[in-house]
């Protein structure tokens, strides 16, 4: 960040995040997304494989160039469910005979829908998974001339002293090591990018809660872990080498650093739209206390 | 391994993995499968949540006791088609007016069909994806007391030096930073369990092979990356912040390593296959010459 910007917002907390959506690295001047990779405008076509899209064989400005909100969660039946959902939230009608398709359906790895500005995807579980679809939905949104996307992932996570069923909105994402930040090996290196999500968004999300909603709403920090039995302190995989204790202790300590739920996808998510000056945010409803169990 | 284990067989340069599965940590006397973890038979129930199966609610040992090989790919929609490949080969027959279903349909996370001795599962894309299947089928083999099951994935990979079609029999898995086993944090702190396959069955599925396929057939070193694009040095992704000569140079080192493919998930195969005592292999088919390009 330039001295200029920072002097800009010195008196705000939250500069970096309501700043970086202006950065020229990431936007064109009319809002539209800008790859920080050179090598893409330069081929003749990209391929994108795992969303069963390319830049040439569909005219993605125009299925595309209208995209406000790209919501990702993790199975397809969700968000099939999820874009019907926004459907009738929105008064959105569909053509007589129509019925919404999945766009992705010949990838057979993620399903795509579209309701006027939102799309609706899943992302699978995991990391490299939501990484994947994140590159590409990034990409298409380049292609597509979409203006100042928003991105918002939409999850189930275990609790950290919540009640099942409380709303989790994530204002950071931490890794299983402590680090706020998703590392990944690049031509051999570890490469860490900070997993930092925008504050605005998380102070909007949070007052649309109600105190007469018949559950509660948190914002806290989200651990993503790498794995759902060892790596998120269960005693319930295939394999266990400490003990009910063990467990105890170790989520006592997340609970003290500010962690609200874990769950499998927050730092990639953050980093990299983050990386893209992309605005998102993580919701996600607690499933079970996981002080109290693991099933 | 004791001592006995080692003078045994210290002729085979290949002891370790042939032995193991009589290892008395991970089987029965019988061969059926014991767990590394103490914890799972104090448990009234185990509920399988991700591939929506129960030990309470389902008669495990009736439904998945005669299971010999569990077959993992990708997609869905690949399972589907292997577990009707091999409903074909093996010469199994369905009764009149049934036929193969999505068994796991209901998780919404994976999708699982059985024909006979054989179980065919999807497991999504990526370290984590695989993981949580992994924990919940050795589980289930636990639950289902089968006897000295072996797991096989087959999947798809980019090749390096091999010509489009390639067959790939892995004999070792090596992560994005060159270590040969699957790195995880539980409860903060990093483990490592070493990637390594059984040597027996890579010889068998290698005799297989003929002469007259219309493809090769290769036994290699197989790299595991936690990304599609930066990970596995494409220079097409969202991002990029190296040159084609740098991505060049590091697939050059690869090759040099012995490394004959990319994919994403033999790292945790290997590895939580190896501890838990069970046979495995890994079988993957190159889509493309990573030395010539990225799509």
């Amino acid at each position: 960040m330039s001295e200029g910007k920072v002097s800009m917002c010195e008196k705000k907390n939250d500069c970096e995040e309501e700043q970086s959506v202006a950065d020229p690295d990431t936007r064109y001047p009319d809002g539209t997304v800008k790859l920080r990779n050179p090598h893409i405008e330069l081929m003749d076509q990209d391929i994108l494989y795992h969303i069963a899209l390319g830049s040439e064989s569909h005219d993605l400005v125009e299925m595309f160039g209208d995209v406000k909100f790209v919501c990702m969660g993790g199975t397809p039946n969700r968000m099939k469910n999820f874009a019907h959902f926004i459907m009738e939230e929105i008064g959105y009608k569909l053509p007589t005979g129509t019925d919404l398709m999945d766009i992705s359906q010949y990838s057979y790895r993620y399903s795509m829908y579209k309701v006027g500005p939102v799309i609706a995807v899943s992302h699978g579980m995991g990391v490299p998974s939501i990484g994947i679809l994140l590159h590409e939905m990034i990409k298409l949104m380049y292609h597509a001339k979409a203006q100042d996307p928003v991105f918002i992932r939409i999850g189930t996570c275990g609790g950290l002293g919540l009640e099942p069923g409380t709303v989790v909105i994530s204002d950071q994402a931490v890794d299983g090591l402590g680090n706020y930040s998703y590392s990944v090996p690049i031509l051999g290196e570890v490469v860490k990018r900070p997993a930092k999500l925008d504050k605005k968004i998380v102070r909007e999300l949070k007052a649309l809660s109600s105190v007469d909603d018949p559950y509660e709403t948190v914002v806290g920090t989200t651990m993503c872990a790498e794995d759902f039995y060892e790596g998120q302190g269960r005693i319930d995989g295939a394999f266990c080498d400490y003990t009910e204790v063990d467990k105890q202790n170790y989520l006592e300590k997340l609970v003290k650093q500010g962690v609200k739920n874990i769950e499998m996808e927050a730092t990639p998510f953050a980093a990299l739209t983050h990386h893209a000056g992309i605005k998102a945010a993580i919701v996600c409803v607690t499933l079970l206390n996981r002080l109290k169990g693991d099933q």
